[in-house]
């Protein structure tokens, strides 16, 4: 990657002088100018490292609504006055708190071996030990065809495939409805347990979290574990011999009540047209089984640092740079709910919205699906972002990230800056999800797309609103 | 790898069309004629494949001592008569069982946080659980300068660096000191508990278990656990902040008394000198943690399917060609131990041995270190070999494996047939130690050269001893 670096400053240097002579209207000379040097300076900078590693280190695991989600929103809002912000505030909100407990998973037939496994978020814990025989599907589809009470004192395991690696994540939803609703079919069957191969695209004994949907209001009475790719891979293999099998288990995972969590938010007041608001952002929480360095200390520290470098310019940008560490994403967008509830009066003062929350490898593509005059600034700042590998892409924008979404509802513009998504779901959710896992120049380069379109956007006259 | 396939059946056709023609006098055109067939059968059979499957997935993890390495040998003796061998049998031996019970292990200040963790083999259990300070060492040398009694009621951390990856696993015996004896220095110092960083090149969140050696006659007094290389290096970092560290134990790992064990032994006896072995074999027992597929469920397959191969060819080779399964290698070598000192009266006999137990990648160098006529005899073999990728090389070779160290100590001839190891450290003695993890190209390479060169030295009329 140092290749890279060196590489995207040369080439940021003589894309500046090439398109000095024929600037177009939209974005002047001097910011265009200035977007360039904030490039060059975010892929010289170590501070978006410097702010993951803090955040993984000194935080840790983090999950939406517990003592450390409360340790690193002080710690976001001490590191938002050290960087130079000029507002910093915390906006709490209440949530329900589920807590992961301790769990031991193993197979008990055709012999003893110990399951790599972890609790689905929303999961009831086992009242004692269970210890079952298996029902096997091959997929969620074959279990919806089962009928009501035909499981009774079964432990069900729904196989499925390894999600394939792709850029875009393409894949996930479909592999996801296992975790997301394989629950309600094993519960309707009068299952005892749900076992479920974990949704990712390694072959580690990492098994991958993540929520369960709700039915309803309802969530699961029953215990739902996700295990690793290759504990479901031996348990098929163990099926297709013919061995019965049978699993024992226990899980104190549980629901416990109502707690506090909070959305950081971090302003860079606007120099011209201090009411208008591009917000940008990350989510602060975690899952507890890693660190969070991929998923999202590395969208916290990328938009943190993009917004940092620009407060260090001689001059704020017109509208307001508003970076905002959401709460509890991971458990239901809380935080976003949250954000979008507690700002539902002046949302339509925000001119636009995205979200960094696809891991820290390098930015490919900027979407954007705005009105006609907005998506030519917008063409405008993807070429000056193509010498760090970045294309211009079509017109779908699935809301500009997860926590995005309440307030894109409601008719907030949004853009995506696509990260490549090759290896996200290798770490995903799992206790893999660890600093070692970020590249700093893959960091830095987000960080320089970042700074440059949202200082673009900011210092922009245009409207964005459809 | 299916080119890599392609290619070199190719390649062993055109070499052997060429070598015809100038065949020297150790190995006739016949012999080679057949080496060259057996090759090509190999490098397009499955058996390997379906010989580490069974073992992986039918019997799963199997410790040296426990019933599942007991349900392995049955295992090895049904596989040894269905594969046309002429002599089956089992040596039992006694050894001390090891358990690992459940360990739990975590940061307790700075802040809590999980950590991943695996007991050593042979540690102590905690009497109760322990929550004490960390005293942290950057490496054994560090440690081993501490004076008596110095580290009274603290959890000594022996920080230390990942294992670079090589092809040839250097660096393994220097890193494994922490791990082997780390435990002397801590006890010396009076710790309550030793915490090592893994030894091992991956950067995923798994511990490498592995046994400590004793001091004298005596095991260790204290519970000695390894954590993952993350979770070191988050250790490490916290420390170079200035943050003081505690960690809360609680392992019930223990020794529990005499069992057995037992080598699977399955020979082809010679058609002439069947009193004249040629010895091949890998360890049937595993770390517990993973399924031992690459650790050595590899090796039992690549030896095991070799001589299966040569079973099969219409006449026996001259000299008895002998596949055993030894047990009880993980946990000091009993098996190999057992084997040489139940064969001390026939050692003479054994003409040559070694094993295969470095992972599945694919073999690179032939190294012998014989007499003068032998060594050429291991010239010729070398040359057939090469059409798959394999050098020859050099005299230094340390005793032919793990399990062969016993008997070559009392004089048994060895070669290596040396794998590339660039990956095995990644694996070894982890959870992450599974099937999926074996590549069946690579591994049928393997069986290829196993079976061409044990072919060969076993129809071969040279002498070996020195």
């Amino acid at each position: 990657m140092q290749q890279l670096k060196r590489l995207t400053i040369g080439a940021v240097l003589s894309i500046f002088s090439a398109q000095l002579l024929a600037a177009p209207a939209l974005i002047t000379n001097e910011q265009k100018q200035t977007a360039t040097q904030l490039m060059q300076t975010a892929l010289k900078s170590d501070l978006g490292m410097e702010i993951v590693t803090s955040l993984t280190t000194e935080i840790g695991p983090r999950l939406g609504g517990s003592e450390a989600e409360k340790r690193a929103r002080d710690w976001g809002l001490k590191l938002g006055e050290s960087l130079g912000f000029d507002k910093t505030q915390v906006e709490e909100f209440t949530m329900p708190f589920w807590d992961r407990g301790h769990l031991h998973i193993s197979l008990t037939s055709p012999y003893q071996q110990e399951l790599y496994g972890t609790a689905l978020g929303g999961a009831a814990p086992t009242k004692k030990s269970i210890n079952a025989d298996v029902e096997y599907f091959r997929d969620i589809h074959a279990l919806a065809e089962i009928k009501d009470n035909s499981l009774k004192g079964k432990i069900v395991f729904i196989d499925g495939d390894m999600m394939v690696k792709s850029q875009t994540g393409a894949g996930y939803g479909q592999a996801n409805q296992r975790r997301r609703i394989g629950w309600q079919h094993a519960q309707r069957g009068g299952a005892s347990a749900l076992v479920v191969r974990s949704v990712g695209s390694d072959s580690h004994r990492f098994p991958h979290s993540g929520m369960m949907s709700k039915d309803g209001e309802k969530w699961a009475e029953i215990p739902v574990i996700a295990i690793s790719n290759p504990d479901a891979d031996h348990l098929r293999r163990l099926h297709n011999l013919g061995k019965p099998l049978s699993i024992s288990l226990h899980s104190e995972s549980k629901w416990k009540g109502e707690v506090s969590s909070g959305n950081v938010i971090l302003d860079l007041i606007g120099s011209e047209k201090p009411d208008e608001i591009v917000l940008i952002g990350g989510h602060l929480d975690s899952w507890d089984l890693g660190t969070g360095a991929v998923d999202d200390g590395a969208g916290i520290a990328i938009t943190t640092a993009a917004a940092a470098l620009i407060a260090k310019l001689p001059k704020r940008p017109k509208r307001t740079i508003r970076v905002v560490m959401f709460g509890a994403e991971e458990v239901g967008l809380l935080g976003a709910f949250a954000y979008a509830k507690q700002h539902e009066a002046n949302l339509n003062n925000h001119v636009l919205a995205t979200e960094s929350d696809f891991g820290a490898q390098t930015i490919w593509q900027l979407e954007s699906n705005l009105n006609p005059q907005a998506t030519l600034l917008i063409d405008e700042i993807a070429k000056i972002l193509s010498p760090l590998g970045i294309v211009r892409g079509g017109a779908d924008v699935p809301g500009g990230g997860p926590d995005i979404i309440p307030m894109a509802a409601k008719g907030v513009p949004t853009i995506r800056l696509n990260q490549n998504g090759r290896d996200y779901f290798d770490l995903h959710h799992t206790p893999d999800d660890t600093l070692d896992k970020i590249d700093p120049d893959e960091l830095a380069q987000n960080i320089a797309a970042y700074a440059a379109s949202i200082y673009l956007i900011a210092d922009s006259d245009v409207e964005l609103k459809p």
